[in-house]
């Protein structure tokens, strides 16, 4: 089974973003708007114990954190991705290090950028024209975030919130 | 806001609910499948803290149980609605009770069907031709529920997940 954690921002985040998802991502009816923490992982389902565990032992021992969100950012030309970029700050790095490590080992091959993506799968040309319009929008959010969701995948690939971990309070 | 609370299946039963949902359910992309526990409501955000702390003692006090899906359903003529009909039991009525009242108070003028929707806002010949041929199948499954989920609803209508709470575990 497939398995993925994200932080699922404030409704009133999740509505902007879901003002540009709704046209130009691909992926826009699979999940609702969210920052990934630790990519969709394969575990067998008798290991999901000892990973609730895990994560409700990393969740503790960090701090809720306030996320800023500051600009509009592209993958392009490495994918065709327009996302919200989200600050990068300690606790977000410590929380994402230590959701993938331990236990939860993953090497990624490349830096951890938080966002919350707003298109994708887009051609070349909407891409660079779509991008083009937002870089010159600003946008500027700020919230707190004090919990983390543990999601699986379903067969057409939507995926379900199995468990949410609030933030700083397993010690 | 508006939220509501309900119970999220395993990846097995929402396989199978999404079958049908894929054709059936004009649903089928705001919401995993799901059995509602407590229909939407509506609520201020400085609400929140005292709904989560009754939900949480709510949770506490129910202990895990069983769930058997075992028939199809219609409220036809209702509503255009077929559902895979969830067996009453005891807990999921007390479940049900508990989180419409006190705090959580909530009147409704019907019985408590506890299914989980695979069409609705069917024409009149497609949900009889639809449910005329489901309910000569059988569906048989039980499954352990031991988390119930607090939802709340975006501006495009799809549901969000804010927080999961283990049934049993809060005394």
């Amino acid at each position: 089974m497939k398995y993925g954690i994200a932080i699922f921002p404030s409704k009133k985040l999740q509505d902007i973003a879901n003002s540009y998802r709704k046209r130009y991502d691909s992926h826009y009816s699979l999940i609702p708007p969210h920052v990934t923490i630790k990519e969709a992982f394969t575990a067998e389902e008798d290991e999901l114990p000892e990973i609730l565990e895990e994560i409700q032992s990393v969740a503790g021992t960090v701090d809720p954190f306030t996320m800023e969100v500051y600009k509009f950012g592209s993958f392009h030309p490495v994918t065709n991705t327009i996302y919200m970029k989200v600050r990068e700050n300690e606790t977000l790095s410590a929380l994402r290090n230590r959701l993938n490590s331990g236990k939860l080992e993953h090497h990624y091959d490349y830096q951890f950028v938080p966002h919350i993506t707003i298109g994708q799968e887009l051609d070349n040309d909407e891409c660079s024209d779509v991008f083009g319009r937002l870089k010159m929008e600003t946008v500027n959010h700020e919230e707190k975030v004090d919990r983390i969701s543990l999601l699986y995948q379903l067969d057409n690939n939507m995926w379900t919130v199995y468990e949410t971990f609030r933030l700083g309070i397993g010690e």
